[in-house]
């Protein structure tokens, strides 16, 4: 069983090819064109991808990028999307639904991303997306988002964070006032409507959320050029942490890195805290086993959680998979060799990551057998 | 010789044998319940109790939580804390006084805490402890708290701060004027006092320390649900630091984690700083030999020290003692391999952390022989 | 080809040679006497020293201090520091000119160390030096400033800044107005003329330099006791990077240390940050695969670039050279040994941070044969 927390859904196949600028934008999580003299294969990630993605299209592992975008394109995108897919042997997914783009170019709808990969597929809300969509007289807009939130996750199974991105993670715990959030809105409907990154609604949103009672993914850590990184220490989260802890709902710390001992120490202490080593994994290459080893110093075994974080290309679904079962194998194998364990401990351990803890958080019902449907 | 630089008396033996839940919340810093599917086992630390403790316990390493459990209640107490103290096998212990129960059941007294392990003990005062003990008019609470700390500090080798859990440690440098804390004294006096927080009260406290002279260990990185964990990285501490060392006063930075890369940087830079692996590498389990490396990347040998923070069970100390041994072997076992240090310079290396620098900064008299007294 | 991007030259042969107390201050980054004891010798990097220093002395591996600093006064400075240099193997050297002592003496002109190097020697000037020697009516010193740096910058292939030192990393994005810095470049001249620490004067010298278009050389991370750490973390640059982007200057994060993660991620997002790796890879001894493992999670190979931040004596060339091909060998042979990568990829990765990167980014000109020139 591999179920895969926290993903997105990719490129859905087109008239035309994703050329090789397309493929290699979505290989990093710059949306920058590539510095004079690098490539974005040329980095941690670069070789992951060139290490277990080439075998699925029947080259040869560490085939050159040329010669693996010649064969992608040749497969076709329909045929190298279901190839990477199901070679990532994933059980479920639960998609982030709130990007339904990438590089300009459509994803595929969770029904199709259920047939190509064969694993069950559940949906995550985020929350500013829905927040995005309300208009309502802002005296109205609490009660309007709130109906929004509901309708939206009425199938959902958690709800998507991304505060780190439009604000930071140091907010003040409490709950802003209804007044607070009246104010905040009208502010916020009567401007540009860019996008919303008032602190007030964000930290409405997140206590929204507390009260749908569905665990909340945050994102934490390194991601696009839009972070600023030492604003997304989810060390800063503690207030917040506190002050949902009565609630009883989780708070998922979603990549967390390079702060990933932090979150870990929150997973330590606090019940409802859980850590995912989604994006992190993947694109620390080589290195993934000592940085999943640093997680698991201070994370509870059973609050830690193997995703993806895959967006826009089927490869990372295949690399976050197999780089997540390498780090894995290459940590515990150690860990018995040195006598710190014995090998039911490390089954136990490795069963609760790829799945028995996602699946108990989220409630997931995996009995009857997954055929690539959405549930 | 091995000398646990800061540690914490253990549950003495009552009427009544603590039950399953009390020893397990005594083996995470978490003061919470395990979340749902987790136990206090299902972590590095509950994987290095496993390993190390159950042969103490004539059981094989690796025993389950039940059988252990079984075993521990079967011998008693004070059998089994005679048996975890003396595998321990430490040379002498710098016991924190400050906290006399441990999930609400009394501690061993020093005395007793020497006889049961072998070794010699040393007294760790509290400065909060003290602090919140003495009651006078606020214009005379200065000198009041001076003679108190004087009088407490009789016997002691050094003090301890936990100016990181009041306040954190983002701290103005300077000493505060007489008329600050004297206002400071008479708002806490006349308050509920449920506990000493108060940022001028608490910088009073330290610098009232580096008038006694004695090292000051300060609680730095992870620890409790209560800390904010950003808030406790020691390179906060950089201008008291500085401010301090003209005195000459030592600053021992206790645990550190994950910040122990920042305290050894510290240590590198001032002469009076050094840090302390205890805790981290009780915790960090299969992984302590690399957070060890991390801690020796810049801090100098001579100014790194052993302990165990062990508090509450005697399997701190045990496993304590073992990890620090086990990580130490294996770092250091790496580098000559490696062609890193000959054999002297390692043993030369492990000399000093395991008691040779403790014995030298807290003028340690261990020429006669120690048989569980107090000194 | 190895191109050390940032270093400092080094002690001049005089008529007294320095003596062993002198030496010790110059391999730790603390300027204060050591602890009692420690002495300078124990720590990662003076194990680094012993290591691969007497053998270029005609000592083996390992020798002691006091037998390698003897053979050292035995050969002369001169002699010692030819050997040093010329076993550190360089192409070429950027040398910042900003110190001409170390302590208290002087260092070597850069054609002396080309000379003993037989290096390609070129210049990095230091902003703060070239700024703190302006004199001008406050109304004219911005056009005076401006001079006085491209005069200096005139054969130079990059510019420092140790904005780091002076006020910290955190800085408003913007550059300032010109009233602003005229006002306080009249504060700071009629003032003691200490040394330049206004925060509005060391942001007009970024700007200034990003006018010049040169590389700008960044101090991060780790350094003397005159740091605060934690405002030295180069994440806190990301307003600034992002408001230089459109520029295209290139920001090169040196030392970085411990917040080489961080710094990587920059480099991963921003096309026009780079990584170094000196100082860290020399003060981190037998951990520095380690640690360039964590700085090649997220930078990408094209950005990531040796040097040895080499300053005073010639032993931190050796190290820093010989560390940092350990570093990488023991790196990706465990790459290509865990099936990671191939040969060539490993080939290509190590060119690129030996020299290549360098080369490319700073434009520098090595068809040519280098034989101890200053270009």
């Amino acid at each position: 069983m591999l179920i895969d927390q926290h993903c997105h859904s990719v490129l859905a196949p087109g008239a035309e090819e994703p050329d090789d600028e397309t493929l290699g934008t979505l290989l990093t999580e710059s949306d920058r064109p590539p510095a004079a003299g690098t490539d974005p294969f040329g980095g941690a990630l670069g070789l992951a991808v060139r290490r277990w993605c080439p075998p699925a299209l029947g080259l040869p592992a560490h085939a050159d990028p040329a010669a693996y975008l010649a064969r992608r394109r040749e497969l076709g995108t329909a045929e190298a999307t279901r190839r990477l897919l199901s070679a990532a042997g994933l059980t479920a997914c639960l998609v982030d639904t709130g990007l339904t783009t990438a590089a300009g170019r459509p994803l595929l709808p969770l029904a199709d991303l259920a047939r190509a990969s064969g694993a069950r597929v559940y949906e995550v809300v985020r929350l500013e997306t829905v927040a995005a969509e309300v208009v309502a007289e802002p005296a109205r807009w609490p009660e309007a988002l709130a109906q929004a939130l509901a309708d939206a996750c009425a199938d959902a199974v958690a709800v998507k964070s991304v505060l780190a991105y439009r604000y930071g993670l140091a907010i003040p715990a409490a709950r802003p006032t209804r007044a607070e959030v009246v104010r905040a809105a009208g502010e916020w409907l009567g401007g540009p409507r860019e996008r919303l990154a008032d602190p007030v609604l964000l930290r409405h949103l997140l206590w929204q959320a507390v009260e749908l009672g569905l665990p909340i993914q945050l994102h934490t850590g390194f991601g696009d050029p839009d972070l600023r990184l030492h604003l997304a220490d989810p060390a800063l989260l503690v207030d917040f942490v506190r002050a949902v802890e009565p609630s009883g709902v989780p708070l998922v710390l979603l990549h967390c890195y390079p702060y990933h001992r932090q979150a870990a120490w929150l997973a330590h202490c606090f019940p409802q805290v859980y850590v995912d080593v989604g994006l992190t994994l993947s694109y620390t290459g080589a290195r993934a086993a000592e940085v999943l080893g640093e997680v698991l110093e201070l994370a509870p075994f059973g609050k830690v959680m193997f995703s993806t974080d895959a967006y826009g290309l089927p490869e990372l679904y295949l690399v976050g998979a197999a780089q997540y079962r390498y780090a894995l194998d290459r940590l515990l194998a150690g860990w018995r060799q040195d006598g710190a364990c014995t090998a039911a401990d490390a089954a136990a351990i490795g069963a609760g990551l790829s799945g028995a803890n996602a699946s108990r958080l989220y409630r997931l019902d995996l009995a009857t057998p997954a055929d690539g449907q959405v549930t």
